[in-house]
Protein backbone atom coordinates (compact mmCIF):
# COMPACT_ATOMS: atom_id res chain seq x y z
CA UNK A 1 0.00 0.00 0.00
CA UNK A 2 1.48 3.47 -0.70
CA UNK A 3 1.87 5.80 1.65
CA UNK A 4 0.75 8.85 -0.61
CA UNK A 5 -1.81 7.58 -2.62
CA UNK A 6 -3.30 6.30 1.25
CA UNK A 7 -2.90 10.11 3.06
CA UNK A 8 -4.67 11.22 -0.52
CA UNK A 9 -7.77 8.55 -0.22
CA UNK A 10 -8.72 8.07 3.14
CA UNK A 11 -11.62 9.29 3.28
CA UNK A 12 -14.51 9.26 6.05
CA UNK A 13 -16.60 5.64 5.34
CA UNK A 14 -20.00 4.51 6.98
CA UNK A 15 -21.12 1.99 4.87
CA UNK A 16 -20.10 -2.02 5.38
CA UNK A 17 -20.16 -4.86 3.31
CA UNK A 18 -22.13 -7.03 6.33
CA UNK A 19 -18.33 -9.21 6.17
CA UNK A 20 -16.90 -9.63 9.98
CA UNK A 21 -13.86 -8.56 10.40
CA UNK A 22 -11.40 -11.30 11.83
CA UNK A 23 -9.64 -10.58 15.01
CA UNK A 24 -6.42 -10.74 13.39
CA UNK A 25 -7.01 -8.04 11.17
CA UNK A 26 -7.72 -6.15 13.76
CA UNK A 27 -5.03 -6.93 15.88
CA UNK A 28 -2.42 -6.16 13.01
CA UNK A 29 -4.31 -2.43 12.21
CA UNK A 30 -3.13 -1.57 15.72
CA UNK A 31 -0.42 -3.30 16.09
CA UNK A 32 0.60 -0.66 13.11
CA UNK A 33 -1.59 2.20 14.73
CA UNK A 34 0.50 1.94 18.23
CA UNK A 35 3.84 3.46 16.48
CA UNK A 36 2.12 7.31 16.44
CA UNK A 37 3.63 9.81 18.76
CA UNK A 38 2.83 11.25 21.74
CA UNK A 39 4.42 13.86 24.25
CA UNK A 40 7.01 11.97 26.22
CA UNK A 41 6.77 8.96 24.08
CA UNK A 42 3.91 8.06 27.21
CA UNK A 43 1.51 6.63 24.69
CA UNK A 44 -1.50 7.59 26.69
CA UNK A 45 -4.41 5.68 24.53
CA UNK A 46 -6.57 3.16 25.37
CA UNK A 47 -8.86 1.01 23.23
CA UNK A 48 -12.19 -1.13 24.00
CA UNK A 49 -13.03 -3.26 21.26
CA UNK A 50 -17.00 -3.30 21.70
CA UNK A 51 -18.13 -6.55 20.54
CA UNK A 52 -20.92 -7.54 23.32
CA UNK A 53 -23.91 -7.22 21.39
CA UNK A 54 -25.86 -5.03 24.74
CA UNK A 55 -22.81 -3.22 25.01
CA UNK A 56 -23.37 -2.28 21.28
CA UNK A 57 -27.08 -1.24 21.40
CA UNK A 58 -26.45 0.93 24.48
CA UNK A 59 -22.99 2.88 23.30
CA UNK A 60 -25.14 3.65 20.19
CA UNK A 61 -28.36 4.81 22.74
CA UNK A 62 -25.33 7.05 24.24
CA UNK A 63 -24.49 7.67 20.87
CA UNK A 64 -27.57 9.16 19.25
CA UNK A 65 -28.51 11.98 21.03
CA UNK A 66 -25.28 13.82 20.49
CA UNK A 67 -25.82 13.17 16.73
CA UNK A 68 -29.00 14.92 16.88
CA UNK A 69 -27.94 17.92 18.31
CA UNK A 70 -25.59 17.88 15.89
CA UNK A 71 -27.85 17.48 13.01
CA UNK A 72 -30.31 20.02 14.39
CA UNK A 73 -27.17 22.70 14.55
CA UNK A 74 -25.98 22.13 10.95
CA UNK A 75 -29.61 22.33 10.08
CA UNK A 76 -29.60 26.16 11.45
CA UNK A 77 -25.93 26.31 9.06
CA UNK A 78 -24.00 26.37 12.83
CA UNK A 79 -20.78 24.64 13.43
CA UNK A 80 -21.50 22.23 15.92
CA UNK A 81 -19.93 22.94 19.57
CA UNK A 82 -17.68 25.24 17.54
CA UNK A 83 -15.14 27.35 20.59
CA UNK A 84 -16.27 30.20 19.17
CA UNK A 85 -20.03 30.51 17.92
CA UNK A 86 -23.36 32.64 18.83
CA UNK A 87 -24.57 30.41 21.96
CA UNK A 88 -28.07 32.08 21.32
CA UNK A 89 -28.36 30.50 17.88
CA UNK A 90 -26.88 27.65 19.38
CA UNK A 91 -29.62 27.16 22.18
CA UNK A 92 -32.08 27.83 19.65
CA UNK A 93 -30.98 25.35 17.24
CA UNK A 94 -30.92 22.73 20.02
CA UNK A 95 -34.80 22.89 20.55
CA UNK A 96 -35.08 21.22 17.43
CA UNK A 97 -32.94 17.68 18.36
CA UNK A 98 -36.02 16.15 19.87
CA UNK A 99 -38.11 16.27 16.45
CA UNK A 100 -35.22 15.62 15.05
CA UNK A 101 -34.72 12.51 16.66
CA UNK A 102 -38.65 11.13 16.74
CA UNK A 103 -38.53 11.79 12.79
CA UNK A 104 -35.28 9.79 12.58
CA UNK A 105 -37.14 6.94 14.91
CA UNK A 106 -39.72 6.56 12.17
CA UNK A 107 -37.06 6.19 9.20
CA UNK A 108 -34.66 3.10 7.99
CA UNK A 109 -32.01 4.90 10.38
CA UNK A 110 -28.58 5.40 9.10
CA UNK A 111 -24.74 5.03 10.20
CA UNK A 112 -26.00 6.34 13.74
CA UNK A 113 -28.63 4.44 13.77
CA UNK A 114 -27.05 1.27 12.95
CA UNK A 115 -23.76 2.21 15.06
CA UNK A 116 -24.46 -1.09 16.96
CA UNK A 117 -23.73 -2.96 13.29
CA UNK A 118 -21.05 -1.69 11.95
CA UNK A 119 -17.87 -4.64 12.06
CA UNK A 120 -15.83 -3.42 14.23
CA UNK A 121 -16.65 -0.54 16.77
CA UNK A 122 -13.73 0.93 18.28
CA UNK A 123 -13.67 3.20 21.78
CA UNK A 124 -10.68 5.25 21.95
CA UNK A 125 -10.23 6.76 25.94
CA UNK A 126 -7.24 9.05 26.49
CA UNK A 127 -5.57 8.93 29.93
CA UNK A 128 -5.15 12.63 31.62
CA UNK A 129 -2.51 11.63 33.21
CA UNK A 130 -0.20 10.80 30.29
CA UNK A 131 -1.12 14.12 28.29
CA UNK A 132 1.42 17.47 28.30
CA UNK A 133 -2.13 19.74 27.84
CA UNK A 134 0.46 22.48 27.73
CA UNK A 135 -2.22 25.42 27.86
CA UNK A 136 -2.85 24.24 31.06
CA UNK A 137 -3.26 27.76 32.51
CA UNK A 138 -6.49 28.01 29.84
CA UNK A 139 -7.88 24.29 31.19
CA UNK A 140 -6.66 21.48 32.67
CA UNK A 141 -8.30 18.66 29.77
CA UNK A 142 -7.00 20.75 26.70
CA UNK A 143 -6.83 20.84 22.67
CA UNK A 144 -3.01 20.43 23.28
CA UNK A 145 -3.29 16.94 24.72
CA UNK A 146 -5.44 15.89 21.26
CA UNK A 147 -1.70 15.81 20.32
CA UNK A 148 -0.81 12.92 21.78
CA UNK A 149 -4.01 10.83 21.11
CA UNK A 150 -5.61 11.73 17.71
CA UNK A 151 -2.43 10.77 15.89
CA UNK A 152 -2.98 7.27 16.95
CA UNK A 153 -6.82 7.63 16.52
CA UNK A 154 -5.33 8.14 12.39
CA UNK A 155 -3.25 6.01 12.43
CA UNK A 156 -6.45 3.10 13.07
CA UNK A 157 -7.73 4.60 10.04
CA UNK A 158 -4.48 4.65 7.93
CA UNK A 159 -2.89 1.46 8.84
CA UNK A 160 -6.91 -0.38 8.03
CA UNK A 161 -6.20 0.86 4.76
CA UNK A 162 -3.61 -2.17 3.84
CA UNK A 163 -5.89 -4.57 4.80
CA UNK A 164 -8.55 -3.25 2.76
CA UNK A 165 -10.70 -2.04 5.58
CA UNK A 166 -12.31 1.78 5.60
CA UNK A 167 -13.73 3.42 8.53
CA UNK A 168 -14.62 6.78 10.32
CA UNK A 169 -13.49 8.32 13.67
CA UNK A 170 -16.37 10.38 15.71
CA UNK A 171 -16.63 12.57 18.80
CA UNK A 172 -20.32 12.39 19.18
CA UNK A 173 -20.33 9.92 22.27
CA UNK A 174 -18.17 12.51 24.29
CA UNK A 175 -21.38 14.25 24.48
CA UNK A 176 -22.55 11.61 26.74
CA UNK A 177 -18.98 11.10 28.28
CA UNK A 178 -19.88 10.41 31.46
CA UNK A 179 -22.55 7.77 30.69
CA UNK A 180 -19.68 6.27 27.90
CA UNK A 181 -17.30 5.38 30.99
CA UNK A 182 -19.88 3.87 33.09
CA UNK A 183 -21.09 1.59 30.63
CA UNK A 184 -17.22 0.86 29.36
CA UNK A 185 -15.83 0.72 33.39
CA UNK A 186 -13.62 3.70 32.33
CA UNK A 187 -11.72 5.26 35.53
CA UNK A 188 -11.91 8.93 36.38
CA UNK A 189 -8.31 9.21 34.70
CA UNK A 190 -9.73 8.33 31.27
CA UNK A 191 -11.65 10.47 29.36
CA UNK A 192 -13.37 9.84 25.89
CA UNK A 193 -11.56 11.05 22.50
CA UNK A 194 -13.30 9.16 19.96
CA UNK A 195 -15.21 6.16 18.67
CA UNK A 196 -13.76 4.21 15.30
CA UNK A 197 -16.19 2.26 13.08
CA UNK A 198 -14.07 0.25 10.58
CA UNK A 199 -15.46 -2.39 8.03
CA UNK A 200 -14.89 -3.47 4.42
CA UNK A 201 -16.51 -0.60 2.68
CA UNK A 202 -19.35 -0.84 0.05
CA UNK A 203 -16.81 1.97 -1.95
CA UNK A 204 -13.63 2.88 -0.54
CA UNK A 205 -13.16 6.68 -1.70
CA UNK A 206 -11.01 7.33 -4.91
CA UNK A 207 -10.91 11.37 -4.49
CA UNK A 208 -11.54 13.75 -1.30
CA UNK A 209 -12.58 17.65 -1.90
CA UNK A 210 -9.27 19.69 -0.12
CA UNK A 211 -8.88 23.07 0.06
CA UNK A 212 -4.91 24.61 -2.17
CA UNK A 213 -2.32 24.63 -0.06
CA UNK A 214 -2.23 28.20 -1.10
CA UNK A 215 -5.46 28.95 0.63
CA UNK A 216 -4.19 27.53 4.30
CA UNK A 217 -0.79 28.52 4.33
CA UNK A 218 1.41 31.79 4.39
CA UNK A 219 5.20 32.89 4.26
CA UNK A 220 6.38 34.74 7.74
CA UNK A 221 2.87 35.78 8.95
CA UNK A 222 -1.30 34.71 8.91
CA UNK A 223 -1.36 37.68 6.62
CA UNK A 224 1.73 37.20 4.40
CA UNK A 225 1.98 36.04 1.20
CA UNK A 226 0.44 32.50 -0.01
CA UNK A 227 3.13 29.56 -0.04
CA UNK A 228 2.58 28.28 -3.68
CA UNK A 229 5.74 26.35 -3.32
CA UNK B 1 7.16 3.98 0.06
CA UNK B 2 5.24 2.02 1.89
CA UNK B 3 2.53 2.94 4.31
CA UNK B 4 2.70 0.55 7.06
CA UNK B 5 6.86 0.66 6.98
CA UNK B 6 6.42 4.81 6.90
CA UNK B 7 3.63 4.10 10.31
CA UNK B 8 5.65 2.23 12.25
CA UNK B 9 9.11 3.88 11.50
CA UNK B 10 8.46 7.85 11.91
CA UNK B 11 9.78 8.90 15.13
CA UNK B 12 10.43 12.45 16.25
CA UNK B 13 13.95 13.88 14.80
CA UNK B 14 15.69 16.69 16.17
CA UNK B 15 18.94 16.73 14.23
CA UNK B 16 18.96 17.83 10.77
CA UNK B 17 21.58 18.29 7.90
CA UNK B 18 22.29 21.44 6.94
CA UNK B 19 21.07 21.06 3.71
CA UNK B 20 17.78 23.27 2.82
CA UNK B 21 14.42 22.03 1.70
CA UNK B 22 13.01 23.35 -1.12
CA UNK B 23 9.77 25.23 -1.46
CA UNK B 24 8.63 23.09 -3.72
CA UNK B 25 9.50 19.72 -1.81
CA UNK B 26 7.55 21.21 1.27
CA UNK B 27 4.69 22.81 -0.79
CA UNK B 28 4.59 18.72 -2.38
CA UNK B 29 4.48 17.62 1.53
CA UNK B 30 1.55 19.92 2.50
CA UNK B 31 -0.42 19.16 -0.93
CA UNK B 32 -0.82 15.35 0.78
CA UNK B 33 -1.30 16.71 4.36
CA UNK B 34 -3.94 18.41 3.36
CA UNK B 35 -5.73 15.63 2.98
CA UNK B 36 -6.42 14.87 6.50
CA UNK B 37 -9.89 14.44 7.98
CA UNK B 38 -11.58 16.68 10.05
CA UNK B 39 -15.21 17.66 11.91
CA UNK B 40 -17.54 18.67 8.44
CA UNK B 41 -14.61 19.07 6.29
CA UNK B 42 -13.84 22.03 7.27
CA UNK B 43 -10.35 21.71 7.54
CA UNK B 44 -9.69 24.52 10.51
CA UNK B 45 -6.08 24.52 9.72
CA UNK B 46 -3.90 27.12 9.22
CA UNK B 47 0.26 27.10 8.46
CA UNK B 48 2.23 29.96 8.65
CA UNK B 49 6.32 28.88 6.99
CA UNK B 50 8.27 30.92 9.57
CA UNK B 51 11.08 31.79 6.87
CA UNK B 52 12.55 35.31 8.09
CA UNK B 53 15.31 35.16 10.00
CA UNK B 54 14.16 37.91 12.84
CA UNK B 55 10.86 35.87 13.06
CA UNK B 56 12.52 32.80 13.31
CA UNK B 57 14.70 34.09 16.41
CA UNK B 58 11.48 35.48 18.02
CA UNK B 59 9.53 32.65 17.97
CA UNK B 60 12.38 30.35 19.43
CA UNK B 61 12.66 32.93 22.25
CA UNK B 62 9.00 32.04 22.72
CA UNK B 63 9.34 28.80 22.41
CA UNK B 64 12.29 28.73 25.50
CA UNK B 65 10.27 29.33 28.39
CA UNK B 66 7.73 26.53 28.12
CA UNK B 67 10.64 24.06 26.73
CA UNK B 68 12.94 24.54 30.28
CA UNK B 69 9.38 24.39 32.12
CA UNK B 70 9.21 21.25 30.45
CA UNK B 71 12.59 20.62 31.58
CA UNK B 72 12.26 21.19 34.95
CA UNK B 73 9.02 19.06 35.07
CA UNK B 74 10.57 16.10 34.01
CA UNK B 75 13.58 16.21 36.16
CA UNK B 76 11.00 15.78 39.42
CA UNK B 77 9.13 13.02 37.31
CA UNK B 78 5.78 14.89 36.40
CA UNK B 79 4.24 14.76 33.57
CA UNK B 80 4.49 18.58 31.65
CA UNK B 81 0.69 19.92 32.48
CA UNK B 82 -0.97 16.89 32.56
CA UNK B 83 -4.57 17.30 33.37
CA UNK B 84 -4.62 15.15 36.35
CA UNK B 85 -1.50 16.43 38.04
CA UNK B 86 -0.26 17.11 41.52
CA UNK B 87 -0.62 20.78 41.23
CA UNK B 88 1.85 21.66 44.50
CA UNK B 89 4.29 19.41 43.25
CA UNK B 90 4.36 21.05 39.62
CA UNK B 91 4.79 24.57 41.20
CA UNK B 92 7.72 23.46 43.33
CA UNK B 93 9.39 22.11 39.91
CA UNK B 94 8.56 25.15 37.64
CA UNK B 95 11.00 27.35 40.43
CA UNK B 96 13.84 25.69 38.61
CA UNK B 97 13.32 26.48 35.26
CA UNK B 98 15.14 30.07 35.55
CA UNK B 99 17.63 27.64 37.09
CA UNK B 100 17.54 25.42 33.62
CA UNK B 101 17.42 28.00 31.46
CA UNK B 102 20.39 29.93 32.73
CA UNK B 103 22.73 26.20 32.74
CA UNK B 104 21.31 26.18 29.16
CA UNK B 105 22.55 29.71 27.81
CA UNK B 106 26.00 28.48 29.19
CA UNK B 107 26.17 25.23 27.11
CA UNK B 108 26.20 24.82 23.52
CA UNK B 109 22.62 24.03 23.29
CA UNK B 110 20.18 21.92 21.46
CA UNK B 111 17.07 21.71 19.02
CA UNK B 112 14.97 23.99 21.65
CA UNK B 113 18.31 26.31 21.50
CA UNK B 114 18.63 25.87 17.96
CA UNK B 115 14.87 25.71 17.01
CA UNK B 116 15.58 29.32 14.48
CA UNK B 117 17.66 27.24 12.48
CA UNK B 118 16.13 24.10 11.36
CA UNK B 119 15.32 23.71 7.59
CA UNK B 120 11.39 24.23 7.66
CA UNK B 121 9.48 25.71 10.98
CA UNK B 122 6.10 25.83 10.35
CA UNK B 123 3.40 26.91 12.49
CA UNK B 124 0.07 25.55 12.70
CA UNK B 125 -2.97 27.11 13.84
CA UNK B 126 -6.41 26.08 14.01
CA UNK B 127 -9.78 28.18 13.23
CA UNK B 128 -11.79 27.67 16.23
CA UNK B 129 -14.97 29.14 14.57
CA UNK B 130 -14.49 25.41 12.56
CA UNK B 131 -13.80 23.02 15.26
CA UNK B 132 -16.29 20.69 16.44
CA UNK B 133 -15.69 20.65 20.58
CA UNK B 134 -17.97 18.30 21.33
CA UNK B 135 -17.32 18.41 25.23
CA UNK B 136 -18.23 22.12 25.05
CA UNK B 137 -20.00 21.68 28.49
CA UNK B 138 -16.40 21.40 29.83
CA UNK B 139 -14.66 24.50 28.27
CA UNK B 140 -15.08 25.87 24.66
CA UNK B 141 -11.62 25.30 24.06
CA UNK B 142 -11.10 21.27 23.81
CA UNK B 143 -9.67 18.19 23.75
CA UNK B 144 -11.85 16.94 20.97
CA UNK B 145 -11.12 19.58 18.81
CA UNK B 146 -7.69 18.81 18.25
CA UNK B 147 -9.17 15.19 16.26
CA UNK B 148 -10.34 18.05 13.41
CA UNK B 149 -6.30 19.24 13.59
CA UNK B 150 -3.86 16.67 14.80
CA UNK B 151 -4.13 13.94 11.98
CA UNK B 152 -3.45 16.90 9.44
CA UNK B 153 -0.23 17.68 11.91
CA UNK B 154 0.51 14.28 11.58
CA UNK B 155 -0.04 14.09 7.88
CA UNK B 156 2.60 16.41 7.54
CA UNK B 157 5.26 14.17 9.29
CA UNK B 158 4.11 11.11 7.49
CA UNK B 159 4.03 12.79 3.63
CA UNK B 160 7.38 14.25 4.76
CA UNK B 161 9.18 10.84 4.91
CA UNK B 162 8.17 10.17 0.86
CA UNK B 163 10.24 13.15 0.41
CA UNK B 164 13.80 11.91 2.18
CA UNK B 165 12.65 14.42 5.45
CA UNK B 166 11.85 13.43 8.81
CA UNK B 167 10.91 16.17 11.84
CA UNK B 168 8.95 16.74 15.16
CA UNK B 169 5.84 18.10 15.90
CA UNK B 170 5.87 20.27 19.62
CA UNK B 171 3.55 22.14 21.37
CA UNK B 172 5.29 23.22 23.53
CA UNK B 173 5.12 27.20 22.05
CA UNK B 174 1.10 26.75 23.18
CA UNK B 175 2.63 28.28 26.70
CA UNK B 176 3.52 31.59 25.40
CA UNK B 177 0.47 31.73 22.96
CA UNK B 178 -0.77 35.21 22.59
CA UNK B 179 2.84 36.18 22.11
CA UNK B 180 3.43 33.53 19.13
CA UNK B 181 -0.25 34.90 18.07
CA UNK B 182 1.37 38.43 17.94
CA UNK B 183 4.31 37.98 16.41
CA UNK B 184 2.19 35.91 14.06
CA UNK B 185 -0.32 38.71 12.74
CA UNK B 186 -3.00 35.79 13.90
CA UNK B 187 -6.21 36.90 15.10
CA UNK B 188 -8.01 36.00 17.90
CA UNK B 189 -10.23 33.19 16.37
CA UNK B 190 -6.95 31.23 15.74
CA UNK B 191 -5.23 29.12 18.10
CA UNK B 192 -1.72 27.42 17.84
CA UNK B 193 -2.12 24.03 17.81
CA UNK B 194 2.03 22.97 16.65
CA UNK B 195 4.95 24.08 15.98
CA UNK B 196 6.68 21.24 13.66
CA UNK B 197 10.70 21.22 12.38
CA UNK B 198 11.63 19.41 9.22
CA UNK B 199 14.56 18.98 7.53
CA UNK B 200 16.57 15.85 5.74
CA UNK B 201 17.83 14.04 9.16
CA UNK B 202 21.12 13.04 10.05
CA UNK B 203 19.57 9.54 11.12
CA UNK B 204 15.85 8.52 10.35
CA UNK B 205 15.23 6.65 13.17
CA UNK B 206 14.67 2.30 12.49
CA UNK B 207 12.70 1.23 15.48
CA UNK B 208 10.44 2.95 17.60
CA UNK B 209 9.66 1.67 21.45
CA UNK B 210 6.05 1.40 21.98
CA UNK B 211 4.10 -1.24 24.25
CA UNK B 212 2.34 -3.84 22.87
CA UNK B 213 -1.19 -3.69 21.38
CA UNK B 214 -2.79 -6.05 24.57
CA UNK B 215 -1.48 -3.40 26.73
CA UNK B 216 -3.98 -0.83 25.95
CA UNK B 217 -6.66 -3.26 23.85
CA UNK B 218 -9.55 -4.60 26.17
CA UNK B 219 -12.94 -6.06 24.92
CA UNK B 220 -16.46 -4.44 25.72
CA UNK B 221 -14.83 -2.41 28.79
CA UNK B 222 -11.97 -1.44 30.17
CA UNK B 223 -11.69 -3.95 33.10
CA UNK B 224 -12.61 -6.54 30.15
CA UNK B 225 -9.99 -9.35 28.49
CA UNK B 226 -7.04 -8.02 26.77
CA UNK B 227 -7.52 -7.54 23.10
CA UNK B 228 -4.75 -10.20 22.04
CA UNK B 229 -6.16 -10.88 17.96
Amino acid sequence: MDLIETLRTTGAVRDFLPEPVGDDVLARVLDTARFGPSGGNRQGWRVVVVQDPDTRSRLRDLYLPGWYEYLAMRARGLVPWAPVTDEAAETAALEDADRIAADAANGPGGFAEHLDEVPVLLVVLADLRALAAVDRGFTRYTFAGGASVYPFVWNVLLAARAEGLAGVVTTMAIRREEEVKELLGAPAHLAVAAVVALGYPVRQPKRLTREPVESFTSVDRVDGRPFTG
